[in-house]
């Protein structure tokens, strides 16, 4: 395993909007305590397997920025270089954000919902350009020409975005032997288990990350998965995993 | 004022071994619960101000880490690039490091504790290489040569190390109108204002940054200063400056 190259993905846990069943998307919420604790269990996993990095990426969102910190803080590995960036961000539901379950369903009909939800390629209504939640009107995005950011995005658009991040940025880390961890959320990291694992879009529309629970890949030289496991308690993982299985994607991003 | 270039500084406040009274160095303690409250507070009279930032800088301690994480979370601005670097540690206090006052002086000698708190260029006894707590020894400096980390430093050697990665690193920023926040040590910082006031060695060793108070510097296109300013209320500015001061270095670095 020593000569293999290590890739850790980690989805944020639990926000204050996930209680209230709120979309979220780019909507910048911080973690509820279940949320951090959940961060502060992954960082435990890791340290007792005694698992070291060289470099960790997230994204803009605080949820997953206070995941990693979270997690640093547990491996004693506070002074890791980070790397921020907004490719990393939740898939953008649009106009969507800050609706729940019910006034959507309302509003769109159980139906369409369905489809948001379910479809890979279907695009939520758009944010209208001068609402405030546009991103080119957030100072995080502000030095980011207007044209690359979204108003809404299916999961065919995030990983779209996604791939040639992972591609230009996180590859070449992972080539050079670096030891990465990326700490981000559940339509993003389902782009780079797409990527990895060579799913189909049927595949990756099923598929729902746990969150707090480390994926650890290890990967031979072209990135190809030579392992693949996820850290933890089983009975917690599996746990975990029927949850968001039972929630579907609505609940968590 | 919005023409003039923007650099703010910050020291970390109390760590879990000030309360002790104990020489920490390169030690990487974790800031106190007083401390993290230091940090809270330098980033509510920075967000109360309405400052930006474009980019920060910390050491690889967890000390100034964390009160940079605690002054983002209040500035609602996790999201901003951070880079960690060696060079901005703390002064490197060689073989007193883990030392008390009192266990200092008996084992050295008052006169010359004196000396080693009060002289420019007087180091400390040096680490033996082979001890655990030499840097090439520790997992945050293995990529760095061994020669270019110190085993002791004097005030002169730490601001000999800080004072190039400025003008390489942080000038530049500055230079191409970044905002920039830097959260240190009090000897990391005692370089920087050295080097933006051109203070002599005696107004150096002298001078006591107070912890926790952000220090607001407006330069002008050449970096020589325009305003210098310590945020927060003029009484408890005051009473911090005088802390320092009847301290000595020795209790807070």
């Amino acid at each position: 395993m020593s000569g293999s190259r290590q890739l850790v993905l980690l989805r944020h846990g639990e926000s204050v909007w996930n209680k209230e069943n709120l979309f979220t998307g780019w909507t910048d919420v911080n973690l509820s305590d279940d949320g951090r604790e959940e961060a502060r269990e992954a960082g435990r996993q890791l340290r007792e397997r005694g698992y070291e990095f060289d470099i960790c990426y997230t994204s803009y969102l605080k949820r997953a920025i206070h995941t990693l910190d979270l997690v640093l803080e547990e491996l004693d590995m506070e002074w890791l270089p980070v790397i921020k960036d907004w490719h990393l961000n939740e898939r953008h539901y649009g106009a969507l954000q800050g609706l729940n379950k019910a006034e959507t369903a309302e509003k769109y009909g159980e139906e369409q919902v369905k489809i948001w939800r379910r479809s890979f390629d279907v695009r939520p209504p758009a944010l209208s350009p001068d609402d405030g939640q546009t991103p080119a009107r957030q100072r995080p995005y502000r030095e980011i020409p207007e044209e690359e950011l979204p108003l809404a995005e299916s999961l065919k658009d995030t990983i779209a975005r996604v791939i040639p991040y992972f591609e230009e940025q996180i590859r070449p880390q992972l080539m050079n032997g670096r030891r990465v961890l990326v700490t981000a959320h559940g339509n993003s990291l389902r782009a780079l288990v797409m990527y990895l694992e060579h799913l189909s879009e049927e595949e990756v529309v099923r598929l729902n990350l746990p969150t707090g629970v480390p994926l650890v890949y290890h990967l031979d030289e072209n990135l190809a998965v030579e392992e693949k496991k996820y850290l933890g308690d089983p009975e917690t993982v599996a746990a975990k995993m029927q949850k968001v299985a039972n929630q579907g994607m609505i609940h968590r991003s």
